[in-house]
């Protein structure tokens, strides 16, 4: 990968730069949050001339590597004023990279308001007028960029929330069925796209695997036996394989960690329901798919395709976003469930944001608990840009100060995802000392809380927590520069042989010599740097918390509160 | 005043409290700052049960002081997160004082949705049903409870703005005939009275001037002394009593510091129609007052009683209001803008905020600036409870996220009042570094930056701002802790006997022996304990900025921008 495509959106230019020394070894989040380091302010306004958005493949991605197609989109969030990475499967880092594409950085904004395309293909970026395609939901935008480039390419879009800039609007991007499905979801950066004018990225690649490999037989050597490690651990080769994300419903409800009814109890009473199994039997029966692969060379298939009566596809519903909107606002029904989900997708908003708002909503008694219509008709508000859909577009913070509702579980203005940090610990200082406000896959505490992978850390006690959360976040910072799916973390925590053959992978690519301990100080180098934006951005230790009722109210079924005090949170950067 | 009325609305509880000793010399913002940081932890959320709502006349409220009839009400800011003290004028804080009330404190939260009154006699004080005053409006509200309890009782009050604990709901008080008028309007203090389930308050007090004074004499002396101190300044002797507050427009205007289309210009062509003089013009043909007193015992008389055509009366139109509502939204109508706000007193949000909100709504293009009938029905929703009068009734910030605007002109949340920090950099310095978010009245710069007032200190110049600025935030938090109306700094600013004389009347009063050394030490403790309690909720140096197009944008006539560093502001608290 050897160039920058930087789009100027004030000048409307493309120029394609070469990449400088310093980010050679950068990839993923790691080059996203050093490019936005060293060129954002970090007091820019997130909607603003002054931000930029990147989008970078990983490492690995565009190789032979298994399960390494993730796409890391970079930027200062408008939800949470940090720095942001989300990264997405789908098909476009594997054909930016095969572009050549290290990244793409989008900055500026025009002066008036009109929308873009840009087209990338083996001849260089372009920008074309895309008017066309405003006010249109994601799928249409997808499919109807598939007809005119050809069914092979890789688009990257916003929805009507990102052009209106609304605060939960993610990114997306499609599978190799054109499902326009695959979410950059958190934090908003669909709307810092929106700001930037562009309304699509278009990625016309005719090879997916092609990236040049400095030493190709050890390479392929590595790849193979990092897939036989996956297929082998119990949850990366059977569990993922089989019931998807959403396997974990009833595992995590059973472990009375599920948050329910906006966080009122640990435990959905309908939770097999809107469960992976569930969700399997019917997607089958319905001539969908229990699994299914997000990009091609995955091993772990952990996405399903699920038809909808009225005959449209949402694919897949994922575990967090069957609890955000299911669980989260008491909603036991599935087809209801993956109605909400397809809105999210095609609007163009982050699932677990949508859910949280809508609890919220729920909780100001504007919706009932339970009511799978209103919420539906809520939701859709947002596509409409009236003012209650702006209101529900901006996020759960956002509902819960329109309607002076105080209960509301966020960290730094993002929503906690499916896991009741009073129910699992780790889990819980994860949310509230990542760079990226709550998020559950900066550091999985899920892991060796309750699925005892990586050893096993009591999810009701305090000790151990914060030093879980640190290593899983230093891992996953450096895993994130990768283009592997997290989830290949459930086997390498358990397999020593795991990271030495991502390293191996990385070495035998780029002609390195890196060792793991490397791969730790990688992890460190972009917790710092994030952390150092955020500093300078005007986050500190305060910050750094959980919102007071999970201190204050205790969770059934195992009547904790979240205790891990603020001293103890404050240890986490530590290292 | 001898006593601390403590009202816990979760246990529906009223206690009368002795006053400790550390509270003695404390009176209006020096005491609702200190209960604040002494019994609200920093991070609590501003409308849960863990924040507090303070009411504290001034140390000279209640006895025969000119113009000391100021209301500070404090608390953690639902808007800007920082402590808030918010003081108004009209004819509460004299009677407060008079029944030997030092402070009430509002604590706690109901756990239902439940509407109470507070009632203080001289037998003492009683929480009773208010569900019959629900939905009303504030003057309503005043008008019900002068019926009920007897038309000399003041009522604080707020409207439906604070009952849906919006984030710019002020707490009204009234004059002494009735106008429930008289605004702690900045911060959304009237959500929190609204979250804690009051509202209102009824003040039955049978005296006004009768706060025991330790000596009578000495006093009397000192009051007449500083009666005609006030009365030989121009501007609190003639320029005031003549035309009121809004006298500034035309002169704001003329040195090219009007803030005028969302801040695209420092000059409004249609300003003189908006104007003080204007104003008394038309006040005074339909039989309304030019200029009026707020409260018994205020020389300065700046208030006045504006009819409408339709028979309602607005009274004031201050100067911040008729700035906010008119040029700040390219409003040249002074009908429109009494219309505007009569609204906002009615359902009771602060017109400065209220302006704001407006004028970002216009920046969106959801309505045109200039547009008056659309602006007045844009505000009339607030009091309806649909969600586009959420989100204005939540202020600038929000309208602006909602809908996607960049320029907005707030700090720490709230928004800039009636004079660009680009045409009178002073006040500049007072926006980014007040510990209350961008706020005139904590450090009035306008006065040696343009009315030539404690000496002249150049508006477009750097030098002597974060000085001159520092002076007058000293200055006013020690003014604001005796509940002299701020207006009496014109006088004492140039005359050097007007702060030795308030020295003397506090001492004559409290059996005191301070200096005026001793002023400016209170000043200096309450800034800093203020300071404290934002640190401590987690705000830093990173926060103490104007927004960025004030530092990118030159406004015109002058051609300026805010250029004063980072670093010089910093130094604002070298003290």
């Amino acid at each position: 990968m050897s160039k920058i495509v930087r789009v100027n959106m004030t000048a409307k230019t493309v120029i394609e730069e070469s990449v400088a020394d310093t980010y050679a070894a950068l990839g993923g989040r790691g080059l996203t949050s050093q490019i936005i380091l060293d060129e954002v302010e970090p007091t820019s306004l997130p909607l603003g001339s002054g931000n930029k958005l990147v989008f970078a493949p990983g490492l690995l991605s565009g190789t032979g590597a298994p399960s390494s197609g993730r796409l890391s989109v970079g930027g200062k969030s408008p939800l949470t004023g940090t720095i942001k990475e989300a990264n997405a499967g789908g098909i476009t880092s594997q054909k930016l990279a095969n572009l050549g594409v290290k990244a793409i950085v989008l900055e500026g904004k025009p002066q008036e308001k009109s929308w873009y395309l840009l087209k990338l293909t083996p001849d260089g970026a372009e920008l074309l007028p895309a008017g066309d395609l405003a006010g249109k939901g994601t799928y249409e935008v997808t499919a109807l960029l598939r007809r005119r480039y050809g069914e092979k390419v890789g688009v990257i879009t916003i929805g009507p929330a990102g052009e209106m800039m609304l605060l939960n609007a993610g990114v997306a991007t499609n599978d190799g069925e054109g499902n326009s499905s695959r979410y950059a979801g958190r934090g908003g950066l669909g709307a810092v796209m929106g700001s930037k004018g562009i309304k699509a990225i278009v990625i016309d690649s005719p090879t997916t695997f092609d990236v040049p490999v400095k030493s190709p037989e050890r390479f392929k050597e590595a790849a193979r036996k990092f897939t036989k490690i996956l297929l082998d651990h119990p949850v990366t080769g059977q569990g993922l394989p089989a019931f998807g994300t959403n396997v974990l419903m009833n595992i995590i409800n059973e472990a009375g960690a599920l948050p329910t009814r906006n966080f009122a109890s640990g435990r959905f009473d309908q939770a097999c329901e809107i469960s992976g199994e569930k969700l399997a039997e019917i997607a089958v029966a319905r001539g969908g798919k229990a699994t299914h692969a997000c990009h091609p060379g995955c091993v772990m298939r952990c996405s399903n395709v699920y038809p909808l009566p009225d005959g449209k596809v949402c694919a897949p519903i994922e575990y967090e976003s069957a609890w955000a909107l299911g669980a989260h606002c008491e909603i036991g029904d599935l087809d209801t469930v993956a109605r909400l989900n397809y809105i999210c997708n095609d609007v163009g908003l982050d699932t677990i944001e949508a859910g949280g708002a809508l609890g919220v909503l729920m909780e100001a008694g504007i919706i009932t608990f339970g009511d799978g219509q209103a919420a539906i008709n809520a939701l859709e508000e947002v596509g409409t840009g009236g003012s209650l859909g702006r209101i529900i577009g901006n996020g759960a913070e956002f509902v819960a100060k329109a309607f002076g509702v105080t209960r509301v579980g966020t960290v730094k203005g993002q929503h906690l995802p499916a896991y009741d940090p009073r129910g699992a610990k780790g889990i819980g200082v994860t949310y509230a000392t990542s760079t990226m406000g709550a998020d559950h896959t900066a550091g999985y505490s899920i892991t060796a809380n309750i699925l005892k992978v990586g050893g096993v850390v009591d999810p009701l006690q305090n000790e151990g927590q914060v030093e879980l959360s640190r290593n899983l976040q230093i891992a996953t910072a450096a895993l994130d520069c990768t283009g592997l799916c997290l989830f290949v973390a459930f086997a390498i925590l358990d397999n020593p042989d795991g990271l030495p053959t991502i390293v191996e992978m990385l070495n035998a690519q780029y002609g390195l010599n890196l060792t793991t301990e490397d791969v730790f100080s990688l992890g460190k180098q972009v917790l710092k740097m994030e952390r150092e934006f955020n500093t300078r951005a005007g986050f500190n230790h305060v910050h750094d918390r959980l919102p007071e009722f999970f201190v204050k109210e205790p969770l059934e079924p195992h009547n904790k509160t979240f205790d891990i005090t603020g001293d103890e949170l404050d240890q986490f950067y530590n290292f």
